[in-house]
């Protein structure tokens, strides 16, 4: 692996992919990445649906806006958060926490407490936000490895997340889509974004070294 | 640089440190990898402030609930987050694509026109909430790279956001902070989480393969 600043560089945001498909292996690194991904109080409160059935596609492509990268994609990975921190969920968290660590329940029944209270003084679209902010470190980690093995990937939030949350019955699991990332393998020759200049604000507007 | 499974196994939340200064070379990297971070239509809206100076770190340590990492980190990165996506600048990010890019204006100007009714037909409290989501991903970035360096980071959500933003003045910049990251190096003789396995939900929790 190169180092971080040239796989940053390489990696744009492709807009023409060539449907050529990602070996199973490297999508498993790109997943075991977001997996490894930090959250508050450890809770992942996201999971990532992975697509790669064609018809399924096609039938994503108008609920994004019908951008042709979803159909052109090797996989398709749905940031599907909690749309929730009920009770159930963070005690599940714990009881595994518990459970693997082979500790005592009571070593961790105060940040247990404290998930509940903290979650259930919130509203529950708050709960939501919460939710999709952790799932972006998550979506950072995989865009991240998947630049490190020469993979493009498009994050995308212009989509209708209702009707893809209706597509994949992502309510029944008490889910909501918060972003869509596309994988595959960039188009060169027909992605006009790859001739366009890199741009960034200015780094002087972005970092303010505090006196 | 390693692979970045390794990479990311190797990171972990670092609760106690060093006070080992990081080296500005790589606190650049970091930062940068932090830049070169996507967001939705291109918008950063987001910055960082670096705090290194201990009287600074002092005071920010009651504020995020006394936990001494804050103390021993070489450097604080803030995310401050726009308080709202005003016109104003979406047009400067514009301005300043257009410039970069050497292109026409009028290139741009159906992006530039989408940019500000989105987020204008959105309340500001969803603002801020879709502009720390973005900053998470940078985070996602700036925590990567860090590893990759060898760097321990705490990203930390646990403080008091509107005390912070008044002791950094950040309201008069229209910036409010969403999360704290802590960098430094790890103290391996007394940090306890040092020891803890590190425990994920079951991969088969966190990932589906739609069929």
């Amino acid at each position: 692996m190169e180092n971080i600043i040239d796989i940053l560089n390489w990696r744009y945001e492709a807009k023409r992919m060539t449907s050529e498909k990602v070996a199973d292996e490297k999508i498993n690194t790109i997943l075991e990445a977001a997996h490894l991904a930090p959250s508050g109080i450890g809770l992942q409160p996201y999971e990532i649906i992975v697509i790669n059935n064609p018809e399924i596609k096609e039938q994503i492509l108008p609920i994004a806006m019908n951008q042709s990268v979803v159909t052109e994609s090797s996989h398709l990975l749905v940031f599907a958060v909690w749309d929730e921190y009920t009770k159930e969920r963070i005690d599940h968290v714990f009881d595994h926490l518990v459970l693997k660590r082979h500790s005592e329940s009571a070593s961790y029944e105060r940040q247990r407490h404290f998930a509940k209270q903290f979650f259930g003084n919130m509203s529950i679209e708050e709960n939501f936000h919460h939710a999709a902010k952790q799932a972006n470190i998550a979506l950072g980690l995989a865009i991240t490895a998947a630049a490190s093995l020469e993979i493009d990937t498009t994050p995308m939030e212009g989509f209708d997340p209702l009707a893809l949350d209706e597509l994949l019955d992502l309510h029944s699991k008490g889910l909501r889509s918060s972003m869509l990332l596309v994988v595959g393998y960039r188009d060169k020759e027909n992605d006009w974004n790859l001739k366009n200049k890199k741009v960034r604000k200015p780094m002087e507007e972005f970092v303010t070294f505090y006196k």
